[in-house]
């Protein structure tokens, strides 16, 4: 195998493959790239057993060829050449190493045998549609937050993408939930999305994700089957297997009785609730919404550290209410409000509350009250 | 005790009070920071014991008085204050209290009796001078990366301030060393200095000295005993003990006698020097330097996970010379060099090599070579 690439194509496929691999492995191949050399492109495949993610770049292939590098060391290595460099990477003949020069730097890596990278089978998937990437991110980017780190509830380690009714009709639906707060974001459904089974998409997976949906004009290759999900740009291709569970009625939890209407600045309301939560050094900080007409007092008390209380105008034209929240898990919703005001919708003080953006109703997000 | 004071000035005074405060306190008070409100201004001292430091502050006071708060709750809340706010501090008339109110947001926070608090002893200094900002800035910037962290070894937690001969006269010079590398870099005898006792100041005070010293246009009143140091600026007075133990007698450890000349551009040396050091994950990476004629062949080998090699253009016309440094090692001194190029003055492969930048001899450096 021999080819020479520039080192930016080199940089991004090579980024994106050390981050898939583990830190800590106790199966050294695990910790290696697959490169394989073929026509005009080159294609740098990583893995964790769980996800496996392609990227394919443009290369001068001089000698087709396949082997196996430290992904971790090659990407240090491709860093720090100089912006610009030509990289030449080549079997240099000894066996089990890689020659990989640029300039007048040259560097001679370990190498494992080809034969014992476990490339991912492929699958049949029963349904394959394109999504524009903004799309994707605004399903993703506004649920994640949402995902349970309990590992003993591995079936809320993700997101929950299926289709489903809305009042809008048919819709392809994220949703995560840790028990104690719930994001459920809609999409119009894309065409050939209709047969697509619900998938838990692990939160892995997702992080992964993300870096393919940077680019706004990209359309998004997606297929999914009972076991797997796929995402593709023309570069890049990340699969993962999904979470093998059963993720929980939800629809049960979110509130549709809720009557008691607050209208909030998002943005005044987020940086309220962080500051009247210094005062207290716990973790789970409990904030106290105290409602009258027009006016939302928001107060910790922490008998030992101190007290903390703060005034908003609001629009709120309901009957008084007090009600507590942990402090993160309200900051945590209102920074997913971007363009509107915040609107809550309350029952009772015990009762879980529902918060939308204005009259949106495509994402909305459910958070249970603490005692205060 | 009541004055109102603006948020910037209030989150200045209050930021370097609590870098001061150690995290980890058994002794609560220690957390706290004195408030002291007399005529236009406001004190802010906190302490960790070993350091001081007031912040004086203009403010409007209406009735005079002192307290202690948290300094790091204080910090945190001012900080979250909206930019240009107008915070009022009170005693609130309920014992042990005081109030912080800006705007719509109030704040009250638990406090500690001010009697409790350790005020430093005054001291008598035998030595007052005063120094521009950037002076004082060169000589610990540049020394500090030298300072040992073995705590077995605490005379060389610091770095050693004194007066002293060198090739251009009399000196102040700041010392440090790890017993592997050293750092020394002289400046011009301020006047008043001559007397002044050689004092290894610790390396905390080092780091809270840095933030007194980003105003190009400051003098820093410096004032030396055998126990203490005092850097104050017209806002801000910083009051450290120093070590007490004697710092070696480093002048045997300069070679004098090295001949063996090599000039480098710095930033391209430890550009390679980082690059060629990506093969190896040991922590003390060695680095051997291989040289010839106008030729400098950086190379390392980790038999383990690969090799690298790397070709310099240079300046050297003596004999072939191979050594070993710590890559780390080499970096850090690289690092220093910021007008010309990197002079290194080798005598063989086992013994201490100097660097300097260009042929200025007011900031020299010494490193340990390592068996490659």
């Amino acid at each position: 195998m021999k080819f020479s690439i520039e080192r930016a194509a080199l940089l991004k496929a090579v980024a994106q493959a050390q981050s898939v691999v583990e830190r800590r492995n106790t199966i050294p191949i695990l910790a290696n790239v697959l490169i394989e050399a073929d026509g005009n492109d080159v294609m740098f495949r990583a893995t964790d057993l769980d996800i496996e993610v392609v990227d394919k770049a443009p290369a001068m292939v001089e000698r087709g060829g396949s082997t196996t590098v430290s992904a971790v060391t090659l990407h240090e290595i491709v860093r720090k050449l100089p912006d610009g460099a030509m990289v030449t990477l080549a079997d240099d003949g000894t066996a089990g190493r890689l020659s990989v020069e640029a300039g007048r730097s040259s560097f001679n890596l370990a190498t494992l045998p080809k034969e014992d990278f476990p490339v991912m089978a492929s699958s049949e998937y029963t349904s394959n549609f394109s999504a524009p990437a903004p799309t994707l991110r605004r399903l993703f980017d506004k649920s994640k937050f949402a995902i349970s780190t309990e590992e003993t509830r591995y079936y809320l380690n993700g997101v929950y993408m299926h289709v489903t009714d809305s009042e809008e009709g048919r819709v392809l639906r994220c949703v995560a939930t840790d028990g104690h707060r719930l994001a459920r974001i809609d999409a119009a459904l894309p065409e050939g999305a209709e047969e697509m089974p619900g998938v838990i998409v692990p939160r892995k997976t997702v992080g992964e994700l993300r870096k393919l949906l940077d680019d706004d004009d990209m359309e998004i290759a997606v297929s999914v089957s009972e076991t797997k999900v796929r995402f593709a740009t023309p570069q890049i291709t990340l699969t993962s297997k999904v979470i093998d569970g059963t993720f929980p009625d939800y629809s049960r939890v979110i509130p549709m009785g809720n009557t008691r209407r607050l209208e909030v600045d998002a943005s005044e309301f987020a940086k309220a609730v962080d500051r009247v939560a210094t005062v207290s050094s716990e973790r789970s900080r409990a904030v106290k919404l105290s409602l009258d007409e027009d006016r939302l007092i928001l107060s910790v008390n922490a008998p030992d550290s101190g007290a903390a209380e703060e005034e908003l105008a609001v629009a709120y034209a309901d009957e008084r209410l007090e009600i507590g929240f942990n402090a993160k898990y309200l900051l945590e919703i209102a920074s997913q409000v971007d363009r509107e005001n915040a609107v809550f919708m309350f029952n009772s003080s015990g009762d879980p509350t529902l918060m939308r953006e204005g009259n949106d109703t495509s994402a909305v997000y459910v958070v249970m009250p603490m005692r205060v």
